[in-house]
């Protein structure tokens, strides 16, 4: 832990098959308007959209609906919220449904009192927020980008192209989630194999980065075996509880800061994912899986002993008699194998992308310089088309 | 994660060579009257005395010091702060030491608006605080106990032989803690190496218990490999910061409530330990170390699956033409070998403990179930004659 760092995390988590008769206790402590953040009917159909205006009614909120929240929430969507918002008054934002939903709640609420335009301050000038805050809650019905537990956002603007992500102050972060595993069952088995590929791509970003000897990346490594242990049990039996709890939790402590103490962090996978996502409107989890073997077979020789150790400590690939690149590359091999057990989308091509998006896509993404490479504009293209 | 349970910590840690500059602002927010809490004259030798009341001073506080806190504090130590705090009138209590430090600051805060005996409301009878509670903050000088960011506190009662850990709720938190690793290099190695024996055995305590698949086990697993590699390193480099940080960074995770999260505990280890501390008033992690192998073997054919898992994950022990037994007591005789490198005192014996003594120990024994065998009273005796 070479670096000077600060961490606080005051999400409070009630996790479990009883999480939600937690609410009506958190509730009590927020004013009686309540911004109910949701997308499509999905919470409908399964009851848990009936569940939570019960306990609203009960607790004497007066409810008014933000619905239709897209799984790559746009920054219209956002201006659109931040107006009705505002006309209710709202006191408290309670966000039901996946990470796109929580992130948006979180960029609601850092707007609402903004009379400027929300995407323009917080996403393009990546501005903090100088007004009040209206907090938030969560509760979470799909796995994978632990915005739950965090104080990032991610917002697309179709019109300029891009797909922006901030990570607020933890004055923005969610005053509490609500993890109940039971209530991710119903997601369709593609929406849950790229939620864990999210995660997992979550602490490689914040794994493979420095060269340092730090406990992140040891705590890192017990987060990913426990990924890929429960995501081969979870993609053959989605209803294993068990499984999916253990991924739910997983997925929260990928991404609450934790795991990225002390040291440097990469997020090119993220910026090339997400740049493909902003022209394809792709599942952000597939954008991913589709250019990281690319990627990291691209930059492994710039940070080969992390790459030798992620190969032995996470996937147990025997050393004897191999160069340290084999073993490293054996590893990147081990993983290229459980992604496809997964069934994640391992191409670009299969996200609708083609050859003629490339230069958008290059355009879009933002080249950050805290991986083993920083990538050159052309790197970024041969490792698009590379992923295509 | 099969459990229902909740998670909060809003601990706030400043970690790394310019931590204490932090203290100014968090000071900012409480009132006049602090308590400076310390133990004997170490802080003043360091400097690290000076530092602090420097700040205190600047920031217009009006200190009232309760030193002398000893290594096991003891109830009457405790009776004799809440006299001094209370009629100081103090606001916020600052802890400047090592855990005995941050766990009396603790118990004092529960107290100073108590009118009873604290030792018997808080400790005897483990009740949870029903007065004001002042905050706490601390400066941590000695790594091991994790008490920098939980609400867990242990008091020893000498009359009545006892020494009791009590886990208060989050508002007993500290609200925040200083970690500044160079504040722990002038620590005696005895001292050190009695941390790291700590913090590992933390570990053991929340993963050594239930035959769930639990991701918490997978972050244990982590946090041994990082506290098993870096040890070594500071153990024969006492002053390489790198290891020290990385210490201190696992001693704060292995026992912030997070690895034990959705599964059930042992903590037998400390309770053996601690009624031997009690008896002979030895270093905490050194009669944790005498006790834990007679214990660990003692355990293992109730528990041989996870003791198998944690010879595998943690140890790299080869497996191949060995039964599971044989895997698991390799485990366990690799981790006496990383013991003895270290130098810890493997026996009680070496601790000041005699035979005559073992009655009174094994009376000041409790004897907990969340392990994988509820020891027998005679278990417990035979156990602490091994550990002789």
């Amino acid at each position: 832990m070479l670096g000077n760092f600060s961490y606080v995390n005051p999400t409070k988590l009630y996790f479990g098959k009883d999480a939600l008769s937690f609410l009506p206790g958190e509730l009590a402590r927020y004013g009686k308007h309540v911004a109910l953040v949701y997308g499509g009917g999905s919470i409908k159909r399964n009851g848990i959209y009936d569940q939570v205006m019960n306990i609203l009614k009960k607790a004497g909120k007066e409810v008014t609906e933000i619905s239709g929240v897209m799984s790559n929430p746009t920054a219209d969507k956002l201006k659109e919220g931040v107006q009705i918002a505002r006309k209710a008054n709202v006191d408290f934002i309670l966000a039901v449904g996946g990470g796109s939903c929580c992130d948006y709640a979180k960029a609601l609420s850092v707007s609402v009192h903004y009379d400027g335009d929300p995407w323009d301050k917080h996403f393009l000038k990546m501005e903090e927020p100088d007004c009040e805050i209206v907090p938030v809650g969560c509760v979470l019905t799909m796995v994978g980008t632990g915005s739950e537990m965090n104080a990032g956002s991610v917002i697309t603007n179709h019109e300029q192209k891009l797909k922006i992500g901030h990570v607020f102050g933890e004055e923005v972060m969610p005053r509490f989630s609500i993890l109940n595993p039971e209530f991710t069952m119903t997601v369709p088995q593609y929406q849950m194999i790229s939620g864990i590929y999210d995660m997992f791509n979550h602490i490689c970003e914040q794994y493979f980065s420095g060269d340092d000897d730090n406990s992140s990346d040891y705590l890192a490594e017990g987060l990913m075996r426990s990924v890929i242990h429960s995501s081969r049990i979870a993609v053959k039996d989605p209803k294993n509880y068990e499984a999916r709890s253990n991924l739910m939790w997983d997925a929260t402590w990928a991404l609450n800061t934790l795991i990225g103490k002390g040291k440097t962090q990469d997020w090119m996978v993220h910026m090339l994912g997400q740049a493909a996502g902003a022209i394809t409107n792709a599942a952000h989890g597939m954008t991913l899986a589709a250019v990281s073997l690319p990627y990291y077979r691209h930059i492994l020789p710039y940070g080969l002993p992390k790459f030798r150790r992620f190969a032995v400590n996470v996937w147990n690939v025997q050393t004897e008699g191999k160069t340290d690149e084999e073993i490293a590359r054996e590893g990147l091999s081990a993983m290229e194998s459980w992604m496809k057990e997964l069934g994640l989308v391992m191409n670009l091509t299969d996200l609708g992308a083609t050859e003629e998006m490339i230069p958008d896509i290059v355009k879009a993404t933002i080249i950050l310089n805290g991986g083993y490479k920083t990538l050159t504009t052309e790197e970024v293209e041969e490792i698009l088309k590379e992923s295509l």
